[in-house]
């Protein structure tokens, strides 16, 4: 028995490192085709339009090109919309909240599906290759998470070959969530060709307690990831095997841009003003949000919404080309890829250069393109455009990543910052417009979404070089404290404009003079150890809680005899009655000494299986109920109206004691907030009962309780109050 | 009153960060210096050794430089193992096991002061200029793990300055635990230019709760650790301000180096090859450990034994030059460092050019000279000899990193792989000695410390080469695997045979079985929430333990009375009387319903204030007594025999009520280990208490019980067993 158990743990133990490496190698292959198909269905588009302005600039058809950009564009991102809105509306948006959102522990509907990641990864296509002002990072995120979610849970049927019977092991909350930040993680190596960050990344969201196996596993799917896009690239570019290639999407080679000491107050001002524009946009962004909740609430609204902003973004693309005729002379390697639209012969339009490019394109051109390249002039109304319009685009129903056009914001004003500079000091060797596009591309970044070390590791390996650490890590901290003065980060505005109880990295240090007694929910709904099937039930019908203490000594129907019928009168009104018991009795209520805990779905399997002490074989039954029978359901339990139970079966009771968890952490009253905070966030909680000191269950917290208390901060004054958080 | 308060804490969040910045200036100041003293040491002592050989060779006096040689190396080395055995012997070795129990939770005496760090610097500075095979990288952690407790605990005159009453608040375990960490991170990030690694660093071995704020701030002091560490540098090299120098200790460039997919099943090969030395080299070293304390246990012995290795390790590098005289042509940048010996004109010994330098710059010539430089004997010899004098080395009374030496061993045989590669597959391009070099340098490394994802990312750090990352990870993972296979890690080892009670990062899954009830002891010294001062004194003098639970309900006098006198029979007859009245009762014993836990410290501050319920002003001096005394003595408190107490006040009594913690966590005594286990290193804790279901005390589980259940794991069998824990 023994030994079989151990050669059990070692097939799980193998089949961990499987399911991540599969995970790494999934990823890669879809973030490839992501970026290929990107690739490739914007240099049609732009080699059709970019010939037909040549063309027409001689002819005086202009409005030809256009009509062809905004149609292009309008189909591809009506599709996207299209997919999105009646599909899956859950991929919508970046994914990184959702995910954020799972990782911390909330359920959020749909995150991990089939048909989600479906619809991500042809929306993103469609967005980018509709030519929105968006990224594919964040969707190819969102996709290793989905993949991770699908495969460890055995849904491939390729992967049942595997199956040892270990698969149902990993229908668990936890392990499921262990998977999905391996995927995650991969995700963002895929995207930014950093797989350091990416470990870094899962860290800094799935933010709970250390573990050495897990991270050492999600090190492995980044890497495999990264590898396994090495790979197709290098096939792709007809070496194959070569391993060499730097990653999908990087920042091009800083090996030769040095900075100086000096140069620290410069970057100091340009976190400054990226902590400022972040702010802004966030304000912006999160208006534009709430306006959007409340009045495009069809769902064909939805997609008309998204093409206007299509057609809007050609629009001022194509009249910002048009007005801003910024003209260089040609290099000879750049024929293929450059429009002359305007400008004389041998020249060609640099403003067409921007703008004629996918949006990773643009943001390398800004990074290295030579001193004189670009105008102050075209930056300024670029970024302004690009701001405004990439303000709109992100909370459109359509997947779309926040990093990129964050990044071409930044790198704009970054540039634009560095020829002021040369303007005021000219001749100084130093300044380095591409230094400078890249330090505000990180400030920009910073300043939207607030992240921190993962972030600075992920822009490190982007630019492929460790000296910058130092500024990139300046630059995103001053940003960072800055825009916090005035809000959150845009990836916690959105999730707490939709009420998700997501719990932070620590409680604010104000929170210590709370006690576990003021957090509970209270009063609580308690089982006893041998409960009836009806109050069970019953309970499950009109709770929506989880997890429910265990008690002994308690007796649920003297409230019932005396506040007439509970389960009549539902869930409200016996609140109600409660509060007025207590108060006329006193002292603060308890409800029977605590015994342990059961969750939800183990009563909806014991009920399903008909485990009832007054059946002869339910002692049999009751050792035939294994693990398996509470894993196999998961994670879609049987809701509790489809399970029969007959009149004469409510009268019946179970014994919850083999099934309970007698070792279950509690708290006692006198906790202070940190404490439970701590345990919650350490131990990956979801509820805790309340006990006082003569161990009776006094009440029960659970994430939202948490979660409802927030420090609100504006300039340097604090106050603590309680928030929404949806009943959902 | 809140008001104040709320300053009060961005006050301390100010403090945190100032603090995290001077201990990165701080270490990366000591870093500079003792790399500066280093090189300049062995530049001095190889400039004469070079010159005498060149004239000797010509006039027959060979034994003059031999003479001179041992001289220098024995004086430096007689100085460093002096300091270390008399003035701070914790201060011999590389000082990451000391680290690494430090965040484990685990208090080593002595790590963190002040004569620590003189006698690691100076040391080291002697072990590295005596031509021991040593490295001065865990030399550097430490030194910067010292440096943080020291200024974080105000222990500085410059910093009373800074002062605004909060040092006083980081006088306790967590908080300078915090800041330990960071000063590891800072040295490691110094040591091998690698802030991220040294981040991932303090993670994997504090290993607790992910605490976003705290790893920000870490990674603050790595960053501005590398910063300091380039000013000072360049600011050496005349480049003042210039920041792109990247560390101080680096693999040099391998910009230009790649690898091909295929090269993967030989670079797991080569993982196999590490892990399977690094079991030998801690295998024997383990056993020579074990001999020293055994047989080298005076004082003047250790002096001798390190003063005997010095000679040896200086004549066998002597015959080794003088037997193998691999000649080299001279090429036009070398004639300053190169020794002519034996060779002829125009020539130079390549033996002498790994020998004649600092063991890092040895390294540099094994990773990038050019093929051919190095015969295969020539290779083969040095591998086995650096692998035999370190292996004595490591564990002497000299301060002494492991790193170093590890991967000079790796990478001899990791060339002389490469050479015999080619030998089998002639003119194949892709064989790069360089690369097998750093590969096999990994692949020892990793089978020696088996370390993982900081290894990893330190190792990518100081390449400065993310493409490298994988075949490093692969090489790392199987090199652990391999290795772990005979024994554990060489710190590791090195802990346990100390008998320190460090946990690990996560219970082993065949844990599962075993119960609170199993695992604490028992029985448990319990408090009674009014206490006598007599028993509390006594408990003090005879039970070591740091915390002890408070009850209601039990009367400790019930066994005094019939067990004669408790306090004169001490504990051991205690528990023997107490294991009898057990077994006659027949159920298990418990010791009165759970209230809370106390501190020994806390005590000893209530004795000493005399916080006594008899005394008139009792009530005054509780509400007197602030966090402020408690935390004023820390980390020394008053041993409990220097409290006077008089014989009538031993009859008194104090209400411990006010002063316990009454949130304190507990376990039932059904909670399986894996749970606690958990709770111990989520929350750092170091004692909780085990309850029955009736919230009765019926034992204590400390980090020592959990510690002394060790899984051995031979070639795949398993077996749980207590260890050794020193009762210290």
């Amino acid at each position: 028995e023994k030994k079989r158990s151990r050669r059990n743990l070692i097939k799980i133990e193998f089949m961990r490192w499987l399911v991540m490496f599969f995970v790494g190698v999934l990823t890669g292959f879809v973030a490839s085709f992501i970026d290929y198909s990107v690739v490739h269905v914007s240099d049609l588009k732009f080699k059709y339009v970019r010939r037909f302005v040549d063309n027409c600039v001689e002819n005086y058809c202009l409005e030809q090109p256009y009509l062809i950009w905004i149609g292009f564009n309008g189909i591809l991102v009506f599709v996207g919309a299209l997919l999105t809105v009646y599909l899956e509306p859950v991929a919508a948006g970046s994914g990184i909240p959702q995910i954020k959102c799972y990782l911390n522990g909330v359920k959020v509907p749909h995150v991990v599906r089939l048909q989600t990641i479906f619809t991500k990864v042809v929306g993103v296509i469609c967005a980018v290759g509709g030519g929105l002002f968006v990224g594919k990072e964040g969707p190819m995120i969102h996709s290793g998470a989905v993949i991770a979610a699908g495969i460890s849970q055995g849904k491939l049927n390729f992967f049942r070959k595997f199956d040892f019977g270990i698969f149902e092991f990993f229908r668990t909350d936890t392990e499921k969530r262990d998977f999905v930040s391996g995927g995650a993680a991969a995700g963002v190596s895929a995207a930014f060709g950093a797989p350091v960050g990416g470990v870094l990344f899962s860290l800094e969201e799935g933010a709970s307690f250390w573990n050495q196996g897990l991270t050492w596993r999600i090190f492995f799917a980044s890497m495999i990831s990264t590898f396994t896009l090495n790979i197709v690239s290098s096939y792709m570019r007809d070496h194959p095997w070569d391993l060499s290639y730097p990653g999908l999407f990087n920042f091009g080679s800083f090996d030769t841009t040095t900075y100086s000491g000096i140069e620290i107050p410069i970057f100091i001002v340009m976190g400054i003003i990226g902590g400022l524009l972040g702010a802004l946009f966030n304000h912006i962004n999160i208006k534009l949000t709430k306006y959007r909740r409340k009045y495009i609430t069809n769902k064909w609204t939805r997609v008309v919404e998204a093409m206007m902003v299509a057609i809007m973004t050609g629009t001022i693309s194509y009249l910002f080309l048009y007005i801003n005729n910024d003209c260089k002379a040609m290099r000879h390697d750049q024929e293929e890829v450059t429009s002359q639209f305007f400008c004389n012969d041998g020249e060609y339009s640099s403003t067409a250069s921007i703008l004629f490019n996918t949006p990773e394109e643009s943001l390398k051109k800004l990074f290295h393109e030579k001193p004189g390249t670009y105008q102050a002039g075209t930056l300024a109304v670029y970024c302004i455009c690009v701001f405004l319009t990439a303000c709109w685009t992100y909370g459109l129903f359509m997947p779309s990543g926040l990093f990129i056009p964050s990044l071409l914001i930044g790198a704009g004003w970054g540039r634009l910052f560095g020829v002021m500079l040369n303007y005021m000091f000219p001749g100084q060797t130093w300044i380095d417009f591409g230094k400078y596009a890249l330090i505000g591309a990180a400030a920009q970044l910073g300043g939207i979404v607030r992240m921190t070390i993962s972030l600075t590791v992920i822009v490190m390996e982007a630019t492929g070089n460790i000296t910058f650490g130092l500024p990139i890590m300046i630059v995103l901290m001053v940003a960072k404290w800055v825009g916090d003065l005035f809000n959150e980060g845009i990836y916690d505005m959105h999730i707490h404009l939709q009420g998700i109880p997501l719990l932070g990295w620590e409680p604010e240090p104000v929170m210590s003079n709370i006690a576990a007694a003021e957090v509970m929910s209270h009063p609580v709904t308690v089982f006893r150890t041998k409960e009836s099937v009806g109050r069970i039930v019953e309970i499950l019908k009109h709770e929506p809680h989880n997890g429910f203490p265990v008690v002994e000594d308690y007796d649920p129907f003297i409230e019932q005899a005396s506040g007439m019928n509970l389960i009549l009168f539902g869930r409200c009104r016996m609140r109600i009655f409660v509060i007025a018991l207590q108060s006329s009795e006193g002292g603060a209520e308890t409800f029977g000494t605590f015994q342990g805990t059961i969750l939800r779905s183990q009563l909806i399997v014991l009920l399903k299986k008909k485990a009832f002490e007054e059946y002869s074989d339910s002692q049999m039954i009751k050792r035939s109920l294994t693990v398996r029978d509470f894993r196999e359901a998961y994670p879609r339990f049987t809701p509790i109206h489809q399970i029969s139970i007959t009149p004469q079966e409510r009268n019946f009771t179970i014994d919850l004691t083999p099934f309970m968890n007698p070792a279950a952490y509690t708290v006692t009253d006198v906790a202070s907030f940190p404490r439970i905070f701590k345990l919650f966030r350490a131990l990956g909680l979801r509820h805790v009962p309340v006990v006082d000191k003569r161990h009776k269950v006094v009440g029960i917290v659970t994430r939202k309780d948490l979660a409802r208390y927030k420090v609100s901060r504006h300039f340097g004054t604090m106050s603590v109050g309680e928030k929404f958080i949806s009943s959902k």
